[in-house]
């Protein structure tokens, strides 16, 4: 007999509801990187040059991009971001900014700083949750048309814009995009503030002009070493082996073409005719290059999708990731952090679960002068090393230790290059690990895109790289011990030499110039030893 | 002028799609818990205890709950779990099993297992997407009703159930539900198994009984070791100080009050007549405690926040938070982690962002006898500890690294309790950390419930109960400290005595016998002054 203040199966129906995808987020609104004033910041900045620099690439134009943080007073900030990018269309404004999951980029498979269509609309959302203010866009897509001025908040029970103004406005900027949020806001500065952030995106993205004024006034400026916009990462379509049977199912279903020899050539990546053709004999149960793929039963998708796996396929095209490649990171590195070495390594690309991605890393070693404006990214002698993460040219700011780089220079035996490290720690030198994942689609591990998950191709080949930069850095070690040890023994030996010099002389009694002289002999005699000992 | 492959605005904007929410998790499912064969069938198994236990406990029936891990072959497994619940009423099962962001416990602030309306959802889209079979579900509401049997797929492009079955079924159960989902699989043992999951479930929740076959046939069983279903959780009405500006507007606008005042008393908690007035009176504005709540405007609306923020209201009720208790905490560690010395703390309830937590912390100290299977749960000395984490009386599995737990139990400062730690580090003792967060809303780092995000609030309550329980065992470990050295001591003593009293004796020149009395007599003399001193 249940108790009072128990509830039976009905009663419990009842309470079922619909969560809305809004509603969710705010609030999980860590999960989006808002958990806090100062965060909230940054990741509004981070969301919205994301864009900027995505949209930039995407139509081949040299980003430049005002990033200004305004205290109003009270706890409340603005944020506003402004690019030189191609401009937004007036009839999707509103959708891109006032919805969550909305986007360009989560349906296709191309590396892009954004994926989610979550980031930009989510920083409007806290901003009219903590001050019930909408965004306020200015875009313009062109000379020959006048910019567009919108306001938008989030009808967040319905996960959609509610658009309270839109006018046509003179603004002196042929292209691009300007958005403002105002929100809770406090400013930070030190290895969270959104001028490292911004300091960081100019090591991975050389070609980018950024200008910084940040809440207190202070104006920071980032510019472009490069003139040449990364080459346009090329978009693929799946690679067979990497789609699992529902998908496959639910691809057969949704199918336009009206054969499965041309459905399997014209959706997938890697397949002509000739292995079309394998995969549908080897599947059998009736089915022919000339199947309709709409209709397709179960049980023969589930023999086609195992055909697929027993069939030799070329892996996936690896065009489609752009790497920084190896001189640029060392060209970034040696801007932002003086270093006596600079070493880098960029890995071929390799596949996890069907997806292309590329490992990067790069070192910073050994204390050099310190950068001018004492924010230093490099680690002190003896203390545990700075890493700086980076997923597709973006930088990665928390959650360092949740995240697949941390762990791979963890599991790096890093003692057998000469450096010292606990067990389970990172490893201690005054030493920059920059660290780059680049991907069609990196798994983060959570949707403010702060860590990377810990797929076992990744980790694979991110201690691969990280080795073949540890050995890189061993025999300049070697050396710096070696000669850290010399200099301790040459100190010893003139410390000693005097004494040494003296006694002979007393026991041989010599006049005292000619112990002076025995003693200049003995050290001559010694450095001429050590020389060829090298 | 743009190159060749750049796209303009309105190339850009035809791209521009909406993402369904099964989508974009069928994509990121690592978010979810199902990056791996392994740990899909944990997560699984996890999602569906959950589920099981919060209806049990909802309906005030002791959980007895069986969960079936089946090798179909070819890396398919078939898991299982049925409980002994209350059911799910028919119109309600399709849209539990078959539509993520769909639940009772979103929309209500009350401590329970589940709160997001995604996990089990996800499950079966797992195991959909990997096999195309759809769920298979098993309810009965009670004796008069016969059971339902239902095969659920989901209609990822939609979110929504696609019923593919439905019939009455005899089922000889007279009330509860069956999950069954066929997914690719892998079994495994150890710190991430399934095994370990219900053993440690078992700890935080002794009214439990859990029966499990695992997918090799062995056979687990937790037996309950109380009778008594825990206190159901009173479900509470938002915090004023907890609610944000942007919140306040949207509750304002949906809500059914026709007076200002009312809409105070009744939508929050701890607002009675004079604490309403007292906040309407402060925000000036021109409202009145008969103002229509749907009718203020946004100007009046901050007024009112302020006022809120302004206004002094007692600290959120706190019962409906229902911890564990220190008691319980050492009868479940000393059921299952055999050790020397156990000690607990179970702190006041605190707040973070308006919702009450409770934070709860055991010891389990010092290794004896080893446990019966071998699946140690503490450490080795030398190693670091181990840790046992709980959100809701849910064990956390994964993403130890990235937990506020694990980040207090770094924070703590554990030499000055007797342990040794590097900086940045664990503590390394034979030694196993129980730690308990319970609140109405816990904030994870990600969907798949592994980890709980740094709320500054939660770190610190952490740091104070990881310090009480600190204290409770500096004693225990200074006197076993000065029991080691005093054995050292004693064997340093007992090694010298006989060469002592050799030679005393020599100098005395005292016969043989006398000698070996001389020792005798001043190790007597050696213990009662070792006596004394204590």
């Amino acid at each position: 007999m249940p108790r009072r203040n128990h509830r039976t199966a009905v009663e419990m129906a009842a309470r079922q509801r619909n969560i809305s995808v809004s509603e969710f987020f705010l609030k999980n609104r860590h999960l989006l990187g808002f958990d806090s004033p100062y965060k909230a910041v940054l990741t509004t900045v981070k969301e919205a040059v994301d864009n900027a620099l995505d949209a930039c690439e995407e139509a081949g134009i040299l980003p430049e991009i005002a990033v200004e943080a305004q205290d109003l007073g009270d706890g409340v900030h603005r944020v506003a971001v402004q690019d030189n990018g191609p401009g937004i269309v007036e009839e999707q404004v509103g959708r891109i900014f006032g919805k969550l999951l909305y986007g360009s980029k989560f349906h296709k498979l191309s590396q892009s700083r954004g994926q989610q269509g979550i980031g930009i609309s989510a920083a409007g959302m806290y901003g009219q949750l903590t001050t019930g203010k909408p965004m306020r866009i200015v875009t313009r897509t062109g000379r020959r048309r006048q910019a567009l001025e919108m306001l938008i908040g989030i009808d967040t029970a319905r996960n959609r814009p509610d658009v309270q103004k839109k006018r046509r406005v003179p603004w002196d900027v042929p292209h691009g995009t300007r958005v403002e949020i105002t929100m809770e806001g406090q400013h930070r500065s030190g290895a969270h503030s959104v001028e490292r952030y911004l300091r960081l995106t100019a090591i991975a993205n050389p070609h980018v002009t950024l200008r910084y004024t940040d809440a207190e006034g202070g104006a920071h400026s980032f510019e472009r070493s490069s003139k040449v916009v990364p080459d346009a990462p090329t978009e693929i379509k799946p690679h067979p082996h990497g789609v699992e049977l529902g998908r496959l199912i639910a691809m057969l279903k949704r199918s336009e073409h009206k054969a499965l020899g041309k459905f399997l050539r014209e959706e997938f990546s890697r397949v002509g005719s000739v292995t079309a053709r394998e995969i549908i004999e080897r599947a059998g149960q009736g089915l022919t290059a000339r199947s309709y793929p709409k209709r397709v039963a179960k049980k023969q998708a589930g023999a086609l999708h195992r055909a697929i796996q027993r069939t030799k396929i070329s892996a996936p095209t690896t065009d489609c990731v752009v790497p920084i490649g190896e001189a640029q990171i060392i060209a970034g590195l040696r801007r932002e952090v003086p270093a006596q070495l600079y070493v880098s390594t960029s890995r071929p690309p390799a596949v996890y679960r069907g997806n292309p991605f590329v490992v990067e890393v790069g070192v910073a070693y050994g204390r050099a002068a310190p950068s001018g404006d004492g924010d230093e990214l490099m680690a002190q002698a003896g203390e545990p090393v700075t890493i700086l993460r980076f997923a597709n040219r973006v930088p990665l700011m928390f959650q360092q230790s949740a995240c697949v780089m941390t762990k791979a220079i963890i599991d790096t035996n890093w003692k057998s290059y000469g450096i010292p490290q606990s067990k389970g720690a990172l490893p201690m030198a005054p030493m920059a690990l920059f660290v780059h994942v680049a991907s069609v689609w990196v798994p983060f591990t959570s949707e403010s895109k702060e860590a990377v998950a810990a797929y076992d191709e990744i980790h694979k080949e991110l201690l691969l790289a990280l080795r073949e930069c540890g050995r890189k850095l061993k025999t300049h070690i070697a050396r710096e011990t070696r000669a850290q040890q010399e200099l301790e023994r040459r100190s010893h030996i003139e410390t000693f030499l005097p004494h040494i010099g003296g006694a002979v002389g007393e026991i041989l009694k010599l006049p005292e110039e000619r112990r002076d002289q025995l003693v200049a002999d003995l050290e001559q005699a010694l450095a001429r030893r050590r020389k060829r000992e090298k």
